[in-house]
């Protein structure tokens, strides 16, 4: 049981933990079984409030749960968690508890159904908000409405480098590398 | 002027370089101006045709010219480039010729009118096939129809390893670290 304090990570932050393209485990629940997907497919839409979209395949075992609770979690994992979420990706939860499995641990979310995965330093909690575009392209409108941030290290507000892993594809990941600050006036 | 050979990457691969969420500049033509704009709210939507969903706000100056001409590239700077994309994403074209401003070389390109950025190591040549989300969102969904990528360096079909910059907000980048092979079986 991973037992690290969460705290709340105000909504108008998410868009800087995303905007990197980070791997997330999308977490869902329904029925009372939860399960966590491997998701790359992923771009901020708006800020405040946070708008994500994201496609999910309506072959994965998460699709039908989503578009039926219209809610999920977004966690970020870290290169600590690249084993995990590789074997995420690599199985479906029609056939594996994957919290069990794997050793990840849900925790309660506070809006949502779905659960938060304690070992993710970020945590998003989302409502579906728009689903006209996954009849065509299975991609889902996303507004964020609770985010949590690890309470160890600075505070919201403040600048967080994080170890998250991005995918390259074919079995190939980037760890996030060194941090450059710039004069750069984009928000 | 930068003479780096051009050599085409299959569409099928184009997906291996922006699932990672690198910061692109997007390039515009219209009415024989160029631009370009930097952007990181973009997502990959399918494989093949390659789909990319992108965000291209109202308030930028190619919003325009990419909802008329229909037509944009996405070029993927690396690192040595982090100061002139930072500078593209700190000014409007309205008001620069940010090419000639910051040391760009437009390249022509293939099927679209917009120039490839020959700095840029990866170049992908697209199409506007889908503007319905765009007055909800200011969402495009582009189609790949070209894709390039410098002659140095491994073939199509080998992993390349650019150092990619990743934007975090408020003037922060991350840049591209170490990859990691795994045994993931997703594409």
């Amino acid at each position: 049981m991973n037992k690290r304090l969460k705290r709340a990570l105000p909504l108008r932050e998410v868009y800087r933990f995303l905007e990197t393209g980070p791997v997330v485990l999308l977490t869902t629940a329904r029925q009372g079984r939860a399960n966590v997907m491997a998701m790359s497919w992923h771009t901020m839409m708006e800020f405040e409030p946070p708008l994500i979209g994201c496609v999910v395949s309506e072959r994965d075992h998460s699709f039908a749960a989503l578009k039926a609770t219209r809610e999920c979690v977004i966690n970020i994992p870290t290169a600590g968690l690249l084993p995990q979420t590789v074997a995420c990706g690599n199985c479906s939860g029609a056939r594996v508890d994957k919290f069990a499995e794997f050793g990840l641990t849900p925790l309660p979310a506070s809006k949502v159904a779905a659960p938060l995965v304690a070992e993710c330093p970020v945590n998003v909690e989302c409502r579906v908000v728009d689903t006209r575009f996954v009849k065509f392209y299975d991609f889902f409108v996303l507004e964020a409405v609770k985010a949590w941030i690890d309470g160890r290290g600075p505070g919201p507000g403040r600048w967080r480098k994080l170890d998250t892993i991005h995918h390259m594809g074919m079995g190939k990941f980037m760890v996030a590398g060194r941090t450059v600050a710039t004069g750069s006036r984009m928000p």
